[in-house]
Protein backbone atom coordinates (compact mmCIF):
# COMPACT_ATOMS: atom_id res chain seq x y z
CA UNK A 1 0.00 0.00 0.00
CA UNK A 2 1.72 3.32 -1.15
CA UNK A 3 1.46 5.88 1.59
CA UNK A 4 -0.67 8.90 1.55
CA UNK A 5 0.56 12.72 1.20
CA UNK A 6 -1.06 15.25 2.85
CA UNK A 7 0.03 18.48 1.04
CA UNK A 8 0.07 21.90 2.63
CA UNK A 9 1.73 25.18 2.45
CA UNK A 10 5.34 25.68 2.95
CA UNK A 11 4.75 28.26 5.52
CA UNK A 12 2.24 30.54 7.02
CA UNK A 13 2.06 33.83 9.24
CA UNK A 14 1.79 33.48 13.00
CA UNK A 15 -1.93 33.92 12.85
CA UNK A 16 -2.94 30.80 11.49
CA UNK A 17 -0.83 28.39 12.63
CA UNK A 18 -2.16 25.08 14.23
CA UNK A 19 -5.14 26.21 12.20
CA UNK A 20 -4.17 25.21 8.73
CA UNK A 21 -6.82 22.79 7.40
CA UNK A 22 -4.53 19.84 6.45
CA UNK A 23 -4.97 19.08 10.12
CA UNK A 24 -8.03 17.68 9.63
CA UNK A 25 -6.65 14.96 7.29
CA UNK A 26 -3.58 14.16 9.45
CA UNK A 27 -5.90 14.32 12.46
CA UNK A 28 -7.88 11.21 10.50
CA UNK A 29 -4.96 10.00 9.23
CA UNK A 30 -3.82 9.50 12.50
CA UNK A 31 -7.30 8.35 14.35
CA UNK A 32 -7.32 5.76 11.60
CA UNK A 33 -3.57 4.23 12.23
CA UNK A 34 -2.89 5.11 8.60
CA UNK A 35 0.98 5.40 7.10
CA UNK A 36 0.95 9.31 5.26
CA UNK A 37 3.53 11.85 4.79
CA UNK A 38 3.45 15.78 4.94
CA UNK A 39 4.54 17.13 1.60
CA UNK A 40 4.37 21.04 1.18
CA UNK A 41 3.54 23.80 -1.37
CA UNK A 42 4.63 27.51 -1.92
CA UNK A 43 2.82 29.85 0.34
CA UNK A 44 4.03 32.81 -1.39
CA UNK A 45 3.72 31.20 -5.11
CA UNK A 46 0.70 29.69 -6.17
CA UNK A 47 1.05 28.52 -9.78
CA UNK A 48 -0.12 25.95 -12.14
CA UNK A 49 1.04 22.91 -10.50
CA UNK A 50 -0.72 24.28 -7.30
CA UNK A 51 -4.06 24.72 -9.32
CA UNK A 52 -3.76 21.97 -11.01
CA UNK A 53 -4.73 20.04 -7.20
CA UNK A 54 -6.99 22.75 -5.54
CA UNK A 55 -8.86 25.17 -8.15
CA UNK A 56 -9.02 27.40 -5.55
CA UNK A 57 -5.09 27.76 -4.47
CA UNK A 58 -6.11 26.67 -0.99
CA UNK A 59 -4.91 24.02 0.82
CA UNK A 60 -4.64 20.92 1.34
CA UNK A 61 -5.05 18.69 -1.02
CA UNK A 62 -4.35 14.75 -0.74
CA UNK A 63 -2.28 12.25 -2.74
CA UNK A 64 -3.06 8.70 -3.02
CA UNK A 65 -1.01 6.96 -5.65
CA UNK A 66 -2.39 8.16 -8.86
CA UNK A 67 -5.39 9.83 -7.19
CA UNK A 68 -5.46 13.80 -6.41
CA UNK A 69 -8.22 14.79 -3.90
CA UNK A 70 -9.12 19.02 -2.91
CA UNK A 71 -11.44 20.29 -0.42
CA UNK A 72 -10.57 19.47 3.25
CA UNK A 73 -14.39 17.54 3.47
CA UNK A 74 -13.76 15.72 0.35
CA UNK A 75 -10.85 14.40 1.79
CA UNK A 76 -12.48 13.51 4.93
CA UNK A 77 -15.53 11.45 2.94
CA UNK A 78 -12.06 9.77 0.77
CA UNK A 79 -10.15 8.93 3.59
CA UNK A 80 -13.15 7.35 5.93
CA UNK A 81 -14.01 4.90 2.88
CA UNK A 82 -10.59 3.50 4.32
CA UNK A 83 -11.12 2.97 8.07
CA UNK A 84 -14.22 2.24 9.80
CA UNK A 85 -13.00 4.28 12.98
CA UNK A 86 -13.73 7.23 10.70
CA UNK A 87 -16.80 6.47 8.95
CA UNK A 88 -18.99 3.50 10.25
CA UNK A 89 -20.29 0.85 7.15
CA UNK A 90 -23.25 0.61 8.82
CA UNK A 91 -25.85 2.19 6.57
CA UNK A 92 -27.92 4.74 9.07
CA UNK A 93 -24.94 5.25 11.05
CA UNK A 94 -22.65 6.09 7.74
CA UNK A 95 -25.80 8.05 6.94
CA UNK A 96 -25.62 10.58 10.28
CA UNK A 97 -21.89 10.93 9.73
CA UNK A 98 -22.14 11.75 6.48
CA UNK A 99 -24.88 14.70 6.93
CA UNK A 100 -23.30 15.95 10.28
CA UNK A 101 -20.16 16.27 8.51
CA UNK A 102 -22.26 18.24 5.90
CA UNK A 103 -23.52 20.67 8.56
CA UNK A 104 -20.32 21.33 9.62
CA UNK A 105 -19.07 22.04 6.64
CA UNK A 106 -22.20 24.20 5.26
CA UNK A 107 -24.58 25.21 8.43
CA UNK A 108 -21.62 25.95 10.45
CA UNK A 109 -18.71 26.53 9.28
CA UNK A 110 -20.44 28.78 6.66
CA UNK A 111 -21.05 31.58 9.39
CA UNK A 112 -18.00 30.47 11.63
CA UNK A 113 -15.23 31.33 9.17
CA UNK A 114 -17.09 34.52 8.29
CA UNK A 115 -17.29 35.51 12.30
CA UNK A 116 -13.68 34.64 12.45
CA UNK A 117 -12.49 36.97 9.77
CA UNK A 118 -14.18 39.84 11.64
CA UNK A 119 -12.17 39.14 14.33
CA UNK A 120 -8.83 38.32 12.49
CA UNK A 121 -9.87 42.05 11.05
CA UNK A 122 -10.21 43.75 14.19
CA UNK A 123 -13.32 44.81 12.70
CA UNK A 124 -16.20 44.15 15.45
CA UNK A 125 -18.63 47.01 15.76
CA UNK A 126 -21.60 48.09 13.45
CA UNK A 127 -24.60 46.14 11.45
CA UNK A 128 -22.16 43.44 9.46
CA UNK A 129 -20.60 42.23 12.60
CA UNK A 130 -24.13 42.23 14.62
CA UNK A 131 -25.69 40.21 11.87
CA UNK A 132 -22.89 37.96 12.22
CA UNK A 133 -22.70 37.03 15.74
CA UNK A 134 -26.27 36.94 16.03
CA UNK A 135 -26.44 34.66 13.32
CA UNK A 136 -23.65 32.73 14.71
CA UNK A 137 -25.20 32.57 18.11
CA UNK A 138 -28.61 31.04 16.69
CA UNK A 139 -26.39 28.41 14.93
CA UNK A 140 -24.84 27.86 18.20
CA UNK A 141 -27.98 27.56 20.32
CA UNK A 142 -29.44 24.98 17.53
CA UNK A 143 -26.09 22.48 18.27
CA UNK A 144 -26.12 23.61 22.07
CA UNK A 145 -29.33 21.58 22.12
CA UNK A 146 -27.94 18.73 20.29
CA UNK A 147 -24.60 18.61 21.91
CA UNK A 148 -26.54 18.50 25.60
CA UNK A 149 -27.48 15.25 25.01
CA UNK A 150 -24.65 13.38 23.38
CA UNK A 151 -20.53 12.55 23.28
CA UNK A 152 -20.00 12.61 19.73
CA UNK A 153 -22.19 13.87 16.55
CA UNK A 154 -23.10 10.69 14.68
CA UNK A 155 -22.81 8.07 17.65
CA UNK A 156 -18.67 7.08 17.47
CA UNK A 157 -16.14 9.32 16.90
CA UNK A 158 -16.50 10.17 13.19
CA UNK A 159 -15.07 12.63 10.67
CA UNK A 160 -17.80 14.59 11.19
CA UNK A 161 -16.48 15.38 14.90
CA UNK A 162 -12.88 16.08 12.89
CA UNK A 163 -14.39 18.64 10.59
CA UNK A 164 -17.47 20.40 13.41
CA UNK A 165 -14.68 20.00 16.24
CA UNK A 166 -11.51 21.86 14.00
CA UNK A 167 -14.38 24.61 12.80
CA UNK A 168 -15.65 25.54 16.38
CA UNK A 169 -11.93 25.28 17.93
CA UNK A 170 -11.64 28.43 15.91
CA UNK A 171 -14.55 30.53 17.76
CA UNK A 172 -12.88 29.06 21.29
CA UNK A 173 -10.31 30.50 20.23
CA UNK A 174 -11.59 34.07 20.30
CA UNK A 175 -14.14 33.06 23.16
CA UNK A 176 -17.15 33.01 21.20
CA UNK A 177 -18.29 29.32 22.55
CA UNK A 178 -18.88 30.59 26.15
CA UNK A 179 -22.54 31.09 26.28
CA UNK A 180 -22.63 27.12 25.32
CA UNK A 181 -21.46 24.77 27.89
CA UNK A 182 -22.21 21.39 26.42
CA UNK A 183 -20.82 22.71 22.79
CA UNK A 184 -17.37 24.19 24.49
CA UNK A 185 -16.98 21.06 26.11
CA UNK A 186 -17.73 18.79 23.17
CA UNK A 187 -14.86 20.57 21.70
CA UNK A 188 -12.47 20.30 24.75
CA UNK A 189 -13.44 16.32 24.02
CA UNK A 190 -12.38 16.28 20.82
CA UNK A 191 -9.15 18.34 20.97
CA UNK A 192 -8.11 16.46 23.86
CA UNK A 193 -7.56 13.40 21.84
CA UNK A 194 -3.82 12.71 21.24
CA UNK A 195 -4.02 12.33 17.30
CA UNK A 196 -5.29 15.92 17.19
CA UNK A 197 -2.78 17.00 20.41
CA UNK A 198 -0.29 15.10 17.81
CA UNK A 199 -1.23 16.49 14.85
CA UNK A 200 -1.30 20.01 15.99
CA UNK A 201 1.84 20.32 18.06
CA UNK A 202 3.34 19.28 14.93
CA UNK A 203 1.85 21.76 12.31
CA UNK A 204 3.00 24.30 14.76
CA UNK A 205 6.58 23.14 14.90
CA UNK A 206 6.76 22.82 11.37
CA UNK A 207 6.00 26.06 10.73
CA UNK A 208 8.30 27.40 13.50
CA UNK A 209 11.25 25.24 11.71
CA UNK A 210 10.16 26.72 8.38
CA UNK A 211 11.06 30.44 9.96
CA UNK A 212 14.39 29.10 11.04
CA UNK A 213 15.06 28.20 7.48
CA UNK A 214 14.36 31.57 6.21
CA UNK B 1 -41.04 1.38 -4.06
CA UNK B 2 -42.15 4.04 -1.83
CA UNK B 3 -42.24 7.87 -3.08
CA UNK B 4 -39.23 10.17 -1.56
CA UNK B 5 -40.89 13.16 0.29
CA UNK B 6 -39.20 16.30 0.49
CA UNK B 7 -40.05 18.85 3.51
CA UNK B 8 -40.12 22.61 3.09
CA UNK B 9 -41.65 25.65 4.56
CA UNK B 10 -45.73 26.29 4.25
CA UNK B 11 -44.96 29.70 3.32
CA UNK B 12 -41.93 31.88 2.97
CA UNK B 13 -41.67 35.84 2.78
CA UNK B 14 -41.38 37.24 -0.91
CA UNK B 15 -37.89 38.06 -1.07
CA UNK B 16 -36.41 34.43 -0.77
CA UNK B 17 -39.33 32.30 -3.04
CA UNK B 18 -37.98 30.65 -6.36
CA UNK B 19 -34.31 29.94 -3.70
CA UNK B 20 -35.68 27.81 -0.96
CA UNK B 21 -33.26 25.07 -1.12
CA UNK B 22 -36.18 22.48 -1.30
CA UNK B 23 -35.49 23.32 -5.20
CA UNK B 24 -32.25 21.66 -4.68
CA UNK B 25 -33.50 18.15 -4.13
CA UNK B 26 -36.27 18.32 -6.29
CA UNK B 27 -34.40 19.78 -9.06
CA UNK B 28 -32.15 16.26 -8.48
CA UNK B 29 -35.54 14.21 -7.72
CA UNK B 30 -36.73 15.18 -11.75
CA UNK B 31 -33.29 14.98 -14.04
CA UNK B 32 -33.17 11.32 -12.25
CA UNK B 33 -36.83 10.95 -13.23
CA UNK B 34 -37.49 9.78 -9.48
CA UNK B 35 -40.90 9.99 -7.97
CA UNK B 36 -41.95 12.14 -5.24
CA UNK B 37 -43.88 14.63 -3.22
CA UNK B 38 -43.83 18.24 -1.59
CA UNK B 39 -44.80 18.50 1.81
CA UNK B 40 -44.44 21.56 3.88
CA UNK B 41 -43.63 22.11 7.67
CA UNK B 42 -44.79 25.80 9.70
CA UNK B 43 -42.36 28.24 8.61
CA UNK B 44 -43.37 30.50 11.58
CA UNK B 45 -43.79 28.02 14.38
CA UNK B 46 -40.35 25.35 14.09
CA UNK B 47 -41.07 23.28 16.58
CA UNK B 48 -39.92 19.56 18.43
CA UNK B 49 -40.83 17.92 15.18
CA UNK B 50 -39.30 20.48 13.16
CA UNK B 51 -35.87 20.38 14.86
CA UNK B 52 -36.19 16.30 15.12
CA UNK B 53 -35.64 16.01 10.99
CA UNK B 54 -33.64 19.38 11.22
CA UNK B 55 -31.75 20.16 13.96
CA UNK B 56 -30.90 23.85 12.83
CA UNK B 57 -34.48 24.10 12.15
CA UNK B 58 -33.44 25.00 8.90
CA UNK B 59 -35.69 23.04 5.26
CA UNK B 60 -35.03 21.31 3.61
CA UNK B 61 -35.23 17.27 4.69
CA UNK B 62 -36.06 14.30 2.81
CA UNK B 63 -37.95 11.54 3.55
CA UNK B 64 -37.74 7.91 2.20
CA UNK B 65 -39.32 5.73 4.15
CA UNK B 66 -37.89 5.55 7.63
CA UNK B 67 -35.15 7.59 6.78
CA UNK B 68 -34.44 11.26 7.25
CA UNK B 69 -32.12 13.04 6.03
CA UNK B 70 -31.22 16.62 6.07
CA UNK B 71 -28.71 18.98 4.82
CA UNK B 72 -29.30 19.72 1.39
CA UNK B 73 -25.86 18.53 0.45
CA UNK B 74 -26.29 16.04 2.34
CA UNK B 75 -29.45 15.22 0.55
CA UNK B 76 -27.95 15.53 -2.79
CA UNK B 77 -25.74 12.70 -1.85
CA UNK B 78 -28.27 10.20 -1.05
CA UNK B 79 -29.94 11.22 -3.38
CA UNK B 80 -27.07 10.44 -6.46
CA UNK B 81 -26.99 7.08 -5.17
CA UNK B 82 -29.96 6.42 -6.26
CA UNK B 83 -29.19 7.89 -10.41
CA UNK B 84 -26.09 7.72 -12.59
CA UNK B 85 -27.70 11.05 -13.52
CA UNK B 86 -27.03 12.67 -10.57
CA UNK B 87 -23.77 11.06 -9.30
CA UNK B 88 -21.28 8.61 -11.75
CA UNK B 89 -20.36 5.43 -10.78
CA UNK B 90 -17.52 5.40 -12.48
CA UNK B 91 -14.77 5.60 -9.33
CA UNK B 92 -12.93 8.87 -10.90
CA UNK B 93 -15.79 10.68 -11.82
CA UNK B 94 -18.08 9.88 -8.64
CA UNK B 95 -14.79 11.32 -6.90
CA UNK B 96 -14.80 14.35 -8.69
CA UNK B 97 -18.18 15.06 -8.40
CA UNK B 98 -18.05 14.92 -4.64
CA UNK B 99 -15.41 17.16 -4.28
CA UNK B 100 -16.90 19.29 -6.29
CA UNK B 101 -20.09 19.17 -4.42
CA UNK B 102 -17.97 20.03 -1.34
CA UNK B 103 -16.31 22.84 -3.02
CA UNK B 104 -19.67 24.14 -3.58
CA UNK B 105 -20.90 23.81 -0.24
CA UNK B 106 -17.34 25.24 1.52
CA UNK B 107 -15.15 26.99 -0.76
CA UNK B 108 -18.36 28.88 -2.78
CA UNK B 109 -21.47 29.19 -0.98
CA UNK B 110 -19.59 30.18 2.60
CA UNK B 111 -18.95 33.41 0.54
CA UNK B 112 -21.87 33.33 -1.44
CA UNK B 113 -24.21 33.51 1.28
CA UNK B 114 -22.53 36.22 3.69
CA UNK B 115 -22.62 38.24 0.57
CA UNK B 116 -26.15 37.88 -0.06
CA UNK B 117 -26.90 38.49 3.26
CA UNK B 118 -25.42 41.87 2.65
CA UNK B 119 -27.26 42.88 -0.50
CA UNK B 120 -30.61 41.88 1.54
CA UNK B 121 -29.66 44.11 4.49
CA UNK B 122 -29.33 46.55 1.61
CA UNK B 123 -25.35 47.35 3.70
CA UNK B 124 -22.60 48.14 0.97
CA UNK B 125 -20.76 49.99 2.39
CA UNK B 126 -17.56 49.87 4.75
CA UNK B 127 -15.10 47.63 5.49
CA UNK B 128 -16.80 44.44 6.58
CA UNK B 129 -18.63 44.79 2.82
CA UNK B 130 -15.31 45.58 1.09
CA UNK B 131 -13.70 42.30 2.34
CA UNK B 132 -16.63 40.10 1.70
CA UNK B 133 -17.05 41.45 -2.12
CA UNK B 134 -13.15 41.42 -2.55
CA UNK B 135 -13.39 37.59 -1.11
CA UNK B 136 -16.36 36.68 -3.48
CA UNK B 137 -14.28 38.08 -6.72
CA UNK B 138 -11.02 36.43 -5.56
CA UNK B 139 -13.10 32.74 -5.75
CA UNK B 140 -15.26 33.49 -8.53
CA UNK B 141 -11.86 34.32 -10.82
CA UNK B 142 -10.51 30.52 -9.59
CA UNK B 143 -14.29 29.37 -10.59
CA UNK B 144 -13.64 31.27 -13.96
CA UNK B 145 -10.66 30.22 -14.90
CA UNK B 146 -11.89 26.49 -14.46
CA UNK B 147 -15.27 27.08 -16.32
CA UNK B 148 -13.80 28.29 -19.07
CA UNK B 149 -12.62 25.12 -20.22
CA UNK B 150 -15.77 22.78 -19.13
CA UNK B 151 -19.29 22.48 -19.75
CA UNK B 152 -20.11 21.12 -16.35
CA UNK B 153 -18.10 21.03 -13.13
CA UNK B 154 -17.17 16.70 -12.95
CA UNK B 155 -17.42 15.67 -16.93
CA UNK B 156 -21.13 15.10 -17.08
CA UNK B 157 -24.24 17.65 -15.38
CA UNK B 158 -24.01 16.04 -11.58
CA UNK B 159 -25.57 16.63 -8.08
CA UNK B 160 -22.05 19.02 -7.57
CA UNK B 161 -24.08 21.48 -10.70
CA UNK B 162 -27.31 21.42 -8.77
CA UNK B 163 -25.29 22.68 -5.54
CA UNK B 164 -23.21 25.01 -7.61
CA UNK B 165 -25.68 27.27 -9.94
CA UNK B 166 -27.74 26.97 -7.39
CA UNK B 167 -25.78 28.79 -4.98
CA UNK B 168 -24.12 31.16 -7.69
CA UNK B 169 -27.73 32.17 -9.37
CA UNK B 170 -28.49 33.88 -6.31
CA UNK B 171 -25.08 36.01 -6.66
CA UNK B 172 -26.22 36.34 -10.48
CA UNK B 173 -29.77 37.77 -9.08
CA UNK B 174 -27.96 40.74 -7.71
CA UNK B 175 -25.72 41.17 -10.99
CA UNK B 176 -22.59 39.70 -9.03
CA UNK B 177 -21.07 37.42 -12.13
CA UNK B 178 -20.94 40.33 -14.74
CA UNK B 179 -17.10 39.66 -14.33
CA UNK B 180 -17.56 36.02 -14.91
CA UNK B 181 -18.60 35.26 -18.05
CA UNK B 182 -18.06 31.38 -17.93
CA UNK B 183 -19.31 31.28 -15.01
CA UNK B 184 -22.62 33.50 -16.08
CA UNK B 185 -23.02 31.11 -19.09
CA UNK B 186 -22.57 27.80 -17.30
CA UNK B 187 -25.31 29.22 -14.43
CA UNK B 188 -27.48 30.18 -17.07
CA UNK B 189 -26.78 26.72 -18.78
CA UNK B 190 -27.92 24.54 -15.62
CA UNK B 191 -30.72 27.06 -14.92
CA UNK B 192 -31.80 26.42 -18.52
CA UNK B 193 -32.78 22.86 -17.81
CA UNK B 194 -36.32 21.90 -17.81
CA UNK B 195 -36.26 20.15 -14.54
CA UNK B 196 -34.83 23.56 -12.97
CA UNK B 197 -37.20 25.95 -15.01
CA UNK B 198 -40.11 23.47 -13.64
CA UNK B 199 -39.27 23.01 -9.62
CA UNK B 200 -38.59 26.73 -9.90
CA UNK B 201 -42.01 27.86 -10.75
CA UNK B 202 -43.52 25.34 -9.05
CA UNK B 203 -41.59 26.62 -5.48
CA UNK B 204 -43.18 30.10 -6.51
CA UNK B 205 -46.81 28.94 -7.41
CA UNK B 206 -46.67 27.10 -3.99
CA UNK B 207 -46.03 30.29 -1.85
CA UNK B 208 -48.40 32.50 -4.46
CA UNK B 209 -50.92 29.36 -3.21
CA UNK B 210 -49.79 29.43 0.12
CA UNK B 211 -50.53 33.84 0.46
CA UNK B 212 -53.63 33.26 -1.25
CA UNK B 213 -54.93 30.80 1.43
CA UNK B 214 -54.21 32.93 4.74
Amino acid sequence: MSDITVVTYDWVPELPRGHVRDIRLCWALEEAGLPYRVATTPFHDRGAEHLSHQPFGQVPWLIDGDISVFESGACLLYLGEKSEKLLPTGKQARREAIEWLIAGLNSMEMVTVPWTIHHFANDRTGPAWERMDGWLAARLAHLERVMAGREWLAGAFSIADILMADALRLVDRFDGLKNVPATRAYVARATSRPAFIKVRDEQIARYKAADAAR
